[in-house]
């Protein structure tokens, strides 16, 4: 695994730290770092590196990626932003979820205090910011002082995104021990499955206008694989943390979806994305957008939290 | 039609006159100018509006943003061009396309000389550089000597942009008394109707890969109204040129397509994108990308053409 670490340490970044978005095969930069989810990957990878190798220079390049993450935070495409952002200053829902996350998986490598405070504000922005009370559903773009938008971006639903979220925080309320944080995380969970399952043709929707008007994003009916498998994350972690039916009703339909659709018979691996009928639309394993993250991820997350059930089943009996 | 030329110019463009993507209601801009089709949509408008209106102004503002658009050619994109460019430096097929169109909507305005150089630059791109006689299509993005570039965007075919830039090519070929020309343009429009109509659903891709690889465009498969409309030129332009009877059968093929897919019966104009079956996935009807300009110059070109086809008739009967 260090090949490829070593290869990202070597060409990943430029010169500030800032991680590219592409490189070419021998490494040359082919797309800037215009992305700061590319910094956020890389302090996940270099973070849990150097907790496997005990390996210092990791850690540091974990810990100055993050660093220049919170940094960049408001404003993270920087110079190649085309939005003028006077006129429509809308903030975004993915880098505080995904702060959620980050947090924990380098928990190991920063100060108690700073981690604690930065996991407050995240699910602060997440669960009372984004969170719509009116509708039960997460907004991806809200007005700076968190009112709604009536844009095109303000109106956006992202239903797997704010799936995903739910189980990041879940996974903060454990480490927090609040548990009425579980319960509204799974309660948002349940709403926003229930708005965004595709009732004809099965399987959730990738985006949704919140007045049900039509989106700005022509992919808008597609059913894509990260949005399913990171969905069977909130349910199970949901039922094992609640023993909530709905959360094992809903994972025995996302699961039945989700095995009878992406994985490819011949060839092994998952289709990544579908149309609304469920049938595939592009049949590559890897590309732009997806790498060897989600599904792994996903079955590493599914199998550990039934694991946790049968051992606590065990336990009682 | 004033009020919208005052508006535009006293909002639309920055300072050194490159046009806004978009502006709000009140005028102010909401997306930075990085597309320079905005320029070339703002220099046609005023262009024509200064020949309707015998306005000096306008037609200064029109020529003042041509020449913009000829100084940022090299690098359409500026500071938000997000690729690195000396990784893998492609050229772009819409500009010199465009440029075509252009040159004429403005002929009136500009020295004969720099018309003639520029149309004579702008067809040997189109029909030299990105036009590949192995296949007999149109080349999105090619190296910037011209060779094939074997990457998504190097592989990557636009069906409706070579069609269309073939009428561009007529016209052009009509001013310069190219026969030839307009023989080859017609043969290309052939070529990529052939290639890229759905043998299953019908209509024409909106994106496809020359060695039939998956394209990165989740889009793809999606039949899109501007696609449609301007084959309906090409071919009505070629038949009229030529009277290649497969013109003929495939205007027939792509009109019956195109009226009974796109016109909205309840209330009116045209949907703008359908799925691969043809049905409704946006029902909006103007957007981002979609306004007030394909369809109304798709019916008046077609109109045009089919009235020069009839006095032509009545004139040899």
């Amino acid at each position: 695994m260090e090949h490829g670490a070593q290869f990202l340490e070597k060409y990943g970044h430029d010169k500030d730290g800032n991680w590219y978005f592409s490189l070419n095969r021998e490494g040359k930069p082919l797309i800037a770092p215009y992305n700061i989810f590319s910094d956020c990957f890389a302090t996940m990878a270099f973070g849990q590196l150097s907790k496997a190798t005990g390996n210092d220079r990791y850690a540091r390049i974990a810990v100055d990626t993050f660093k220049n993450i919170l940094k960049r935070s408001e404003n993270p495409k920087g110079i190649y932003n085309k939005a003028i952002r006077d006129t429509r200053p809308l903030k975004g829902f993915s880098l505080p979820m995904i702060l959620c996350n980050l947090s924990l998986e380098i928990e190991h490598l920063l100060e108690r205090d700073f981690v604690d405070e930065t996991i407050d504000r995240c699910i602060h922005e997440l669960m009372e910011v984004f969170y719509d009370k009116q509708s039960g559903l997460i907004r991806e773009n809200v007005n700076p002082d968190g009112s709604y938008s009536d844009s095109f971006e303000g109106r956006l639903l992202n239903p797997g995104h704010g799936i995903e979220a739910m189980w990041f925080v879940m996974d903060l309320a454990v480490r927090n021990n609040d548990k009425a944080l579980i319960d509204k995380a799974v309660e948002i969970t349940l709403n926003i499955l229930d708005h965004s399952w595709d009732k004809e043709f099965g399987g959730l929707y990738y985006f949704l206008d919140i007045k049900g008007k039509p989106v700005q994003q022509l992919e808008w009916d597609q059913k894509l694989w990260w949005v399913h498998i990171e969905t069977l994350i909130s349910l199970v972690k949901g039922y094992y943390h609640t023993k909530n039916s709905d959360c094992l009703a809903w994972f025995e339909k996302v699961h039945e979806y989700t095995w009878s659709h992406y994985p490819d018979p011949q060839y092994g691996e998952w289709f990544g994305y579908l149309n609304r009928r469920g049938e595939v639309l592009l049949p590559l394993k890897g590309g732009k957008w997806k790498g060897c993250f989600h599904v792994p991820r996903g079955l590493y997350q599914v199998w550990k939290t039934i694991e946790k059930m049968e051992l606590s089943q065990k336990r009682d009996a």
